[in-house]
């Protein structure tokens, strides 16, 4: 039986990945004038007096959205947001488990961007956080901000952050394993999608100074008139410094580092041999990698990172949403801000010490059972040094 | 300590009385392959192909969604949404606790019919049924019915229906005790808000002919022109078919019932003295009733029902609507019909053996464990029957 078979013959059997279980007994009058009424208005009165008691006296502190409207769901592309449920319980089900984040998964019947940053906010004020779910970009981009802007609780697109926040702790360790500087290094970054935008701005801020970003044009550079979009446009401002012109083999020559989250197959053997010397490529194409990390070697790469669990240095998500949930709740953050991501990347880094350290070993395993503390700690640390943090832990 | 003071403690010490967890396993890379990727793109391409499937490949089919605009907390009035959060969570853990059915809790930031009604049909893909909660007359009605011409899932408002299923219930065995006919009672109802009215239609239709609506002014009557509003237009060319006009004191001479969802101590045993022999007065103003058990008694009023766990027969929705939404989903229904809400009443009235019926017990308690399930099957039968089952239980 392959894993889909087996995994919908799953779905079958638990009919639902997740429940809603209750917290408090009812068993007697007693019970219910506590938990219902009548007791039940004083906790009311106080939450009307002050809005902040919703953290104190309901599940808020802990509760996350898990939200999508199906218009990217994995690699299936628009599959309508019912389809993407099961989707979306699964991630709860990972809140829970590795960050012990209560996460309820909601699916919008809407591909407009106005009305699902409306629907969110309406019920933002039942949730501790948001965290968007494989919503296609460029609307992903247009909502989040909005939402942000509208929003008094942490609005955080994994698509996006999560995979920029892993890919980060990755090449920190991945600079150390080939001995470079992240100030000395170009990458070059394959697509032009949520996950790669998010990479582009997460690295440059964190002071990577040269990237080049590909698209199925090629390289994105200012002036380019091909196949460009508003985010493409920003982006060509403040990426590829030397404004390369060409494909993305052009790009690849005497590149350092190919982060590539775009498609199976992209880049050859001999691709990887007209990189710099000891090249680091994360090629993070799902199931299928831009390129398998036995061809890769063969080119001369030294460090090989995939986002398959079946091959060294997994790229996992997982790694990083539970965490950052948990420490941006465990301080009641507003938000989660560059300098929490930096944090979690770093956290994650961290836990990889110096002697475990090499080419096959650059991030935690998906099961590390240090990985979601950690990532709260650092994440929960940040948010304080940086004013977001509404209590201390 | 008063149960308010104690309350309050207890949701302080709680922090929430429901909380979201797993039911599968992530202990290892199998498991997550089956719960999430690569395995889960099964499930949703299967849900893509049929929406259906979405109640077997997710929670779906057991998840309802508890849903207020804050307009109308307890007795509390308008105190916010985010105030009304302990009530939804405190409704959700009954609903488990006595249906069996997972239900989650949102409160919604508008006052806007057209904005909630459209929130909620958003998101009722996720939900296999909606329960609307302490919203404010007139908008419910108008919430819930444009809700129901969206949506192809159950839309509920509980104390709507849920208070009309209860005191319907109530009714049936009250007239056993005093040995009357609906056909041949006179019914005076106290309050125009969501209560009165549901309680009102619901008995029209079940076959009690003469009610008579009475609201601050007096007795609604066909013509009347103080204090209308368009449902109290509506209602005066149903009821009060002999044209009483006059006073709530006016309306009782001579009536055989009273149903009072309104305010504390409306009711004298002097005005219950006029009524018809052997009157039954269902007092559900809460915590205050209408008139106590005790003083209506002294009218010489036969059977007495309230809103309070502390007397005997207590109209208490907790009866009803765990049951109704439990054997609404276990046919996946596609609404709840007046059909349904008969048998659930029905169901009710029927668990009080002929031996056990008598003036001080017309009503099963409200942990009577047969309660759940009797109503379950009552509803599920009766939406089977009325062609709105979509699957067999």
């Amino acid at each position: 039986m392959t894993i889909a078979e087996e995994s919908l013959q799953f779905h079958y059997e638990k009919r639902g990945k997740i429940e809603v279980v209750s917290t408090v007994p009812v068993k007697n009058k007693h019970d219910l004038s506590l938990a219902y009424t009548p007791g039940v208005a004083e906790p009311c009165l106080e939450i009307q007096k002050d809005e902040n008691k919703s953290y104190e006296l309901t599940r808020r502190w802990n509760m996350c959205l898990v939200v999508t409207d199906g218009s990217a769901v994995l690699g299936l592309g628009d599959i309508g947001p019912v389809a993407g449920m099961p989707v979306m319980e699964g991630k709860c089900v990972l809140f829970k488990e590795f960050g012990g984040v209560d996460a309820f998964p909601l699916c919008i019947k809407s591909k407009d961007v106005d009305e699902i940053v409306n629907t969110i906010y309406l019920i933002s004020g039942s949730f501790g956080g948001v965290n968007l779910e494989d919503i296609s970009a460029p609307r992903c981009f247009e909502i989040e901000e909005k939402l942000k802007q509208k929003c008094d609780i942490p609005i955080f697109h994994d698509d996006q952050h999560g995979t920029a926040v892993i890919n980060l702790a990755g090449l920190i360790n991945a600079l150390k394993v080939v001995g470079k500087n992240k100030e000395d290094v170009r990458i070059v970054i394959s697509g032009a999608g949520a996950a790669a935008i998010s990479i582009t701005r997460l690295l440059l801020k964190y002071g990577f100074p040269d990237i080049i970003l590909c698209d199925r044009t090629g390289a994105i550079y200012e002036g380019r008139t091909k196949g460009m979009n508003p985010v493409k446009e920003q982006m060509s401002k403040v990426t590829n410094p030397s404004k390369l012109q060409g494909t993305l083999a052009d790009a690849l020559k005497g590149s350092d580092i190919f982060i590539g989250v775009s498609s199976p197959g992209l880049v050859t053997t001999e691709m990887v041999r007209t990189m710099a010397k000891d090249a680091v490529l994360f090629a993070c194409a799902n199931p299928t990698p831009e390129i398998f990390p036995d061809d890769a070697k063969a080119g001369g790469a030294m460090v090989v990172a995939t986002g398959r669990s079946d091959f060294p240095n997994q790229i996992n998500n997982v790694l990083a949403f539970p965490g950052i949930f948990r420490g941006a709740f465990d301080v009641r953050a507003s938000e989660i801000n560059e300098e929490m991501k930096f944090a979690a990347a770093e956290a994650l880094a961290g836990l990889v010490s110096d002697e475990e350290l090499g080419p096959d070993y650059i991030i935690p395993a998906a099961f590390d059972p240090r990985v979601g503390k950690a990532v709260a700690k650092a994440v929960a640390e940040a948010a304080r040094k940086t004013g977001v943090a509404r209590i201390d832990a």
